[in-house]
């Protein structure tokens, strides 16, 4: 899907990288960066890009796997008999490291090993192949990558980076369809996202996450707790570490990229919830929580943490560690409860390491703006530089409705104080689950969050593209503007409500001030009498001569709209 | 119109200070600032709220005004003839200074004088009036209240109180009618809005403009340079103080508040926006660049200031230092040019307050997330912490159609560091005119904006609006969540779009869980068992016996809706 006829996807060097291309109506061309992949049937799936470089490294060997069972997809396929709606594309045997060494993009980086992969990210980030290995080796970014995904085009996470967004898509206990979440991923890509989140707790949960990895050239999320707990008919105090470890295995053998583990919700920070003005909002946080209470045993996960780094290991799988005890609301924002999770987490990035798994570290949530700074302070000194990846944070409680928007201002904020990832939160926040519009607006929303970060870092060539587009503006290239835009559609969409007539794509004036007096003509015309090469202090001495020479020319300032 | 079922407008105090009442399902209320005013019919107008103030204060005299003109209307009404839309409400006899003493809440204040006007905004922002008085007194607030608009209800802008919101309404050249107007006022400030500006630049300049502050309780801003270049056929360099100046008086006489006037783009600062990627984007100072650059004279703005002033203290009209040579992209921001005209309105700042004439200064535009803070200091440093007020600025130029976005971030991180006011900033922006709609999305955009800043400045209360909302999320009232909202309709809306029942609003789940498994349940349940009043450390070290009884009453935690 092209969002717009002035843009193509087209591929470069011997890796064939992708990029947008927008060819503008004066000649030039503008690059950007490329999220939407190439482009696949459903049915059928992506080709496996990667598959030839995992090969080669003939590090991994194919196995039999786990044997797919019903309750995989949930209790209503058990109670059925049957599951649903069952992938029909190419079905490859899962591949796991052959021995005993790590696969994992951080061991290559650490060894001084220069992957496909790396290079691909250089390529698509335009800087040196030793910038990405060398910050994947120190853990400061993360390329996610299953060997089981080899459909994924490979992208980084680390703050010396472009910000990435995270779009979450998945079904829930209450609504929706396969084909509506391959439909969302789709829609979350071609609009910009970077990674995707499964997050899926209703029907036919195997059966949907298989059909998104076979068509998501993202590196594809899940929190592998959600399918857990659909395995113990949703009582956390069920849950065990082996019906845990299993589905971690299962989504392993799958390809899901990063998962999110909530190994930091300790027995003895839960009571520390108890005051707080929202309590546990995180669903993870709150499963594992309730499982702590309930047994009065120290977190499983954190205490088969060892055993989830050597599973990790063989399938080059990212650990998220997650903020179970993030907070939900502005109250609880930087409380004990939070950075005591944050401390463990920290311990556990390093545990991590030690096995060469990649780590990237979950933030809030809901945080006032004063407070933000210190949130990405905390996590990269506690956490030696590991990339932090926050939802939002919401900077008020009170828009619901508009959280894409509150969230986007506390987005905008910490990415720029040093936040890698950013997970997109959509206007049906708190209120209901996302449709396929809500997805567009939330991704769109947190591109233009991450790129306002980069620009405010100084991103090398971060802000050629505001300036593509301001230019475009200034000339009244109103094609090229629109083509520009993050999207295009509703920028062209919005003129055309006011002005609808196809010429008035090529006037020199806009709605706003008509075609009689327009405030950017009169800056052209500024331009033009003093040129664009003078300093100001030559333009302020050739001021008077022009003087004369503006007024002699005074009409041209005021052109009609047929006359440009 | 009452925005929502659960809110009413109350009125406390002597002086029947309004605030929005939302009623909570659990029998508390919640008050807040309120704008919409007492409701008017549009052909009769609203009552004259502080007449009798004005009266009491006898220092004013009605006199026979400047006799309104044909061309007071625009071109289109001298070859008509005859004006159209004419108000058909009261007119009451213009009223001004009856000696050479101002008339202005600055005179007053600085004289020791608390007026009803500071102690109806002392009860409206609960804080003392002695910091109204100080603060006006200092230059470092102002309460815009032209003494030719009794109906306003009195509100302050300044650093030391709420943030406030201005939206811009107008009509064009290209399009919409009086009525059409009059609609988006009230639309305005049913959501929020501070103040409107009336931007027209179409027909009926003088008559839309008689409509809208006949029926606004809120400040109406205005800049007269537009009308003025209507007058003169659209041509700047046919612009003169003269006609200027009369236009100014026309306004003064119709009850405008404060006016925006830029006199700050001097003719040496025009060249050095020659190099610049967007050049000059402010109508107004594009309007004032062409004249300056066509004459090769100063800016008659400038050169007859304090007549200006002398004008303005006979009415209480505040200055609204306009920035006409604001960056128009992010590429342009803080730049010499920008930053030049910022040093003149300092100085004009300085000169206004000599004549104890009310001025805040205007602000950008497109300014990058880390120079915002930069904007700020400069302002309130150069200019003597006068109060700034800024259109966004907007943190990136890629995504028109979501500027109210990219604005919003702007807005709520420079209102952080002392902003006083937020010009919003329409998903039109840049594309079209806005509609009733995009009004709406720009004044709620902005409200979260600034509340945002208000609760990252830790203002007294500002968080009791957050904290009063998550605890309705917290302990499932979802109507009560619906109410507190910026925007109830479109909070219940989206709810409603996925778990449409009547049951679901009272159901203790939603639709993100579902009924199986909730977080918020958990958290309750933490709550209950570890109790609310708890040190942490007590609640620890309870932890052991409470884990016991926590497994016995385990069901409760994962009630089904019908149980709860």
């Amino acid at each position: 899907m092209t969002v717009h006829p002035a843009h193509t996807r087209i591929e470069t060097g011997d890796l064939k990288v992708p990029f947008t291309r927008v060819a503008l109506t004066n000649g030039e061309t503008f690059d950007r960066y490329c999220t939407e992949g190439p482009g696949s049937d459903p049915e059928v799936g992506l080709p496996p890009l990667r598959a030839a470089w995992i090969d080669g490294r003939a590090d991994t060997t194919v196995y039999d796997g786990r044997q797919v069972q019903l309750l995989d997809n949930g209790r209503s396929a058990l109670r059925r008999g049957a599951a649903q709606g069952e992938w029909r594309g190419e079905r490859r045997a899962p591949r796991r490291a052959a021995g005993d060494a790590p696969v994992t993009q951080m061991a290559y980086a650490r060894a001084g090993i220069m992957t496909e992969e790396m290079r691909y990210v250089a390529a698509r980030e335009q800087c040196d192949v030793e910038l990405v290995r060398s910050e994947v080796a120190a853990g400061r970014a993360i390329i996610p990558a299953n060997v089981n995904h080899p459909e994924s085009e490979p992208m980084i996470i680390g703050r010396r980076f472009l910000v990435k967004i995270n779009a979450n898509i998945g079904n829930s206990a209450v609504t929706s369809s396969i084909a509506e979440e391959v439909d969302k991923l789709t829609h979350a890509i071609t609009w910009g996202a970077d990674t995707v989140m499964d997050l899926s707790t209703g029907e036919d949960i195997h059966t949907t996450r298989e059909w998104i990895i076979r068509n998501s050239p993202v590196p594809i999320g899940t929190v592998p707790i959600y399918q857990a707990l659909e395995k113990v008919n949703g009582e956390a105090d069920k849950l065990t570490w082996e019906v845990f470890r299993d589905t971690v295995i299962e989504q392993c053998e799958q390809g899901v990229d990063y998962m999110t583990i909530h190994a930091g919700v300790l027995l003895r920070y839960v009571p520390l919830t108890a005051n707080r003005v929202t309590g546990i909002v995180s669903r993870g946080g709150s499963i594992m929580a309730g499982w702590c209470l309930a047994h009065h045993e120290e977190n499983f996960l954190y205490t088969h943490f060892d055993e989830l780094c050597a599973i990790f290991r063989r399938y080059d799988v990212s650990f998220s560690l997650g903020d179970g005890l993030r907070p939900g609301s502005t109250a609880d924002a930087n409380d004990e409860a939070q950075l005591s999770e944050l401390r463990t987490l920290a311990e556990l990035t390093t545990r991590a390491w030690e096995h060469d798994v990649q780590v990237m570290v979950e933030g809030p949530g809901h945080v006032p703006l004063d407070l933000v700074e210190e949130n990405v302070r905390l996590q990269q000194e506690w956490c030696h530089g590991a990339p932090f990846y926050t939802l939002g944070p919401l900077a008020t409680d009170i828009a619901p409705g508009y959280d894409h928007i509150t969230s986007a201002i506390g987005a905008a904020t910490i990415a720029m104080h040093g936040t890698a990832m950013l997970c997109y939160v959509t206007p049906k926040e708190h209120l209901g689950l996302p449709n396929r519009d809500d997805v567009k607006t939330g991704v769109i929303t947190y591109k233009l969050a991450a790129h306002a970060a980069d620009v405010a870092k100084g991103h090398p060539g971060a802000r050629d593209w505001d300036d593509a587009l301001s230019k475009a503006r200034f000339e009244f290239r109103w094609r090229d503007q629109f083509a520009l835009s993050l999207d295009p559609v509703t920028a062209e969409e919005f003129h055309d409500e006011t002005l609808p007539a196809e010429n008035a794509k090529t006037a020199h004036f806009c709605s706003m001030c008509g075609p009689k007096f327009c405030s950017m003509r009169i800056s052209q015309d500024v331009r033009d009498r003093f040129g664009s090469d003078l300093t100001p202090e030559d333009a302020a001495l050739g001021m008077k001569e022009k003087s004369a020479e503006f007024v002699e020319l005074g009409g041209t300032v005021y052109v009609e709209p047929d006359a440009s």
